[in-house]
């Protein structure tokens, strides 16, 4: 039997009591007729997480990456150019899948642990004209970076672009309002702040996304993401037919979860991510721990926190893990051994958390 | 609440509960160190059902329909030529992704309901020199038909083919030795013979595949399916190297239903499988219901039974949900209205499904 964690790494979060014991409900067939009610209050419920009226909103049977990829492979045709604005893991992430997918990445890079600057991208914006996408990561979870969304979002606008939106860490953590901020195609995560298991994806994309996605020349390279195909079972209003079979129990337990988070309000939810942020930077500040990132830009729910000089940070994590059943995440690429990464997302927002992580890290950092 | 069905169509079947009970374990983190030694074990376990020593022997996260395309993506690249013998929806599909990652698709039809004619499919492979694979269903779910894929396999080394075989429905619920049979590249699915929820699709890939896909000129237009990247994780002996977060619950499901597989043996569950096939073919041909598919070629997990004319089969299917809690399946394509779908898979198999659908088609048959 694997060892019970406390989950506050870079996701997967604790998953809710109430969500896994949705997964664990009988399956159902998904062409059953009582499945279809269940699938119309799984589309409204994610239409309430991302703020939107979008009708094509529906999850993804796979992780995040599954979602960024449909995004790509879907709205972007051989040829295209496409503006990535990249400061991290996943700005890279979506430069790989524009390149497989054929289109012209024109890629704008900024410092690891820096916002995206909307400035700059508005240079590399107007010096390609011929753009027809901005893509960008709203929550850059390999650093813990918000970058302005909303502020990107309308330059993409204002320069004929769609924008793509990586939103996998955001969801149900940080403010996020798809349809005023006119986000044209967006896609999420699981397993962060909604607090369900890995491996499902929510996307949402807007009229003038599917107006692109129907103009294509050629249809998508993918047949697993085709958004045609998927919304003509996802619907809503659709006749249902068959696309592949959807993975039930993991759709019970996001349904669950979502419930959840519409039980606490989405405003709530925030403000709840934001207090524990404060809780724990408090926390760490009064053990002379700092933050890689800058006050203004830091996520709430992922905490990039210096390793103090000399200490061995792979230690540290053990320790945690053996010793307080406790993940923190390490840095990746150029932030490898310099950050840990904090997760207070989801279900593994809450004081108790907190406690046990200061306690924990005071532990190691008094042995070390 | 969803109501409780006895799932005997074409797939998802009954899970069962042990399986329910393993996905709702506390999701841990998927570079956990524990977690690694369940990776390796589940890898062990799904060699032991394809029955094979094949390293690149892993689950991708996404369907079945993912696991197809995680096969076609990585082992053709644009120009080869790929000869798909198709007897089915599933032989379709195949086409669908050949063409989406612009291979050459031959393809070779043979009629719905029928086995694929190794002879047929040896003279376009003579006639197409260059073919570099020939993929092909070996148990069709549209249809509930079984081809010969031992023969298949070998006519395709008989002309310098690699194969690829779409084994969704066969893991284990009919013979099927990956290994002896010289199996190049093979997929399947969770939740048909194996018992566990939908989502996931086990894939197994030869030496022989992956130089094929070592070769490659560009990589794989899909990176979330990029087995290089995949086998970076999955292994074994890989450094475990982020790629997307692995639906940690999903695992623990396949795991469990592995395992009991592995506790009936093989063998026997495929001897089940047999034996209440014929059970139900009793019972059928007692009420008067004929199959669809030649005796030699059906498949024991999927039974193709003829509509009887004048009976409106799907207020057949929906008596049978509302009055039994029972699903079986509808026809597809050319033989939609044509025929039912009974599938005896997994945890479906079993006596008293057999009685349970012979009950409620002879409740549903005397009242129309």
């Amino acid at each position: 039997m694997l060892p019970k964690r406390a989950l506050m790494g870079p996701g997967p979060s604790d998953v809710y009591p109430e969500v896994l014991a949705a997964m664990a409900r009988p399956t159902i067939g998904h062409l059953d007729p009582a499945f279809v009610d269940f699938m119309d209050e799984l589309n409204e419920l994610l239409r309430y997480a991302f703020q939107t009226q979008n009708t094509v909103t529906l999850p993804i049977s796979a992780p995040g990456s599954a979602g960024m990829e449909c995004a790509f492979v879907n709205l972007l045709e051989p040829g295209d150019k496409v503006v990535i604005a990249s400061n991290g893991v996943f700005g890279g992430r979506m430069l790989e899948n524009a390149s497989r997918c054929g289109a012209i990445p024109v890629v704008v890079e900024f410092e690891w642990g820096t916002p995206i600057d909307p400035g700059k991208v508005e240079e590399v914006l107007k010096a390609n004209p011929d753009a027809v996408a901005l893509a960008f990561v709203h929550s850059e979870t390999s650093t813990g970076v918000r970058s302005d969304a909303q502020t990107l979002c309308n330059l993409a606008h204002d320069y004929g672009c769609l924008n793509i939106v990586d939103a996998v860490t955001s969801l149900g953590g940080i403010k996020l309002l798809v349809d005023d901020w006119g986000v044209d195609a967006i896609y999420s995560g699981t397993q962060k702040c909604l607090s369900a298991p890995p491996g499902l994806s929510p996307v949402s994309f807007n009229d003038a996304a599917m107006e692109k996605l129907k103009a294509r020349k050629t249809p998508p390279q993918s047949w697993f993401l085709d958004l045609n195909l998927l919304t003509s079972y996802w619907g809503p209003g659709a006749k249902r037919a068959y696309h592949h079979t959807a993975p039930i129990n993991s759709l019970y337990a996001l349904h669950e979860a979502l419930l959840i988070l519409k039980k606490e309000g989405l405003q709530n939810a925030w403000d709840r991510h934001s207090r524990n942020h404060q809780l724990l930077r408090e926390g760490l500040e009064a053990m002379g721990l700092e933050f890689y990132v800058e006050e203004a830009y830091r996520l709430p729910q992922l905490n990039a926190v210096k390793v103090p000089d000399g200490v061995d940070e792979a230690a540290v994590r053990s320790f945690l893990l053996d010793e307080y059943n406790l993940e923190i995440g390490a840095g990746l690429g150029p932030l490898a051994g310099k950050i840990w990464r904090i997760g207070l997302m989801g279900a593994s927002s809450t004081e108790r958390h907190i406690e046990l992580c200061l306690d924990g890290l005071k532990a190691a950092l008094a042995k070390g």
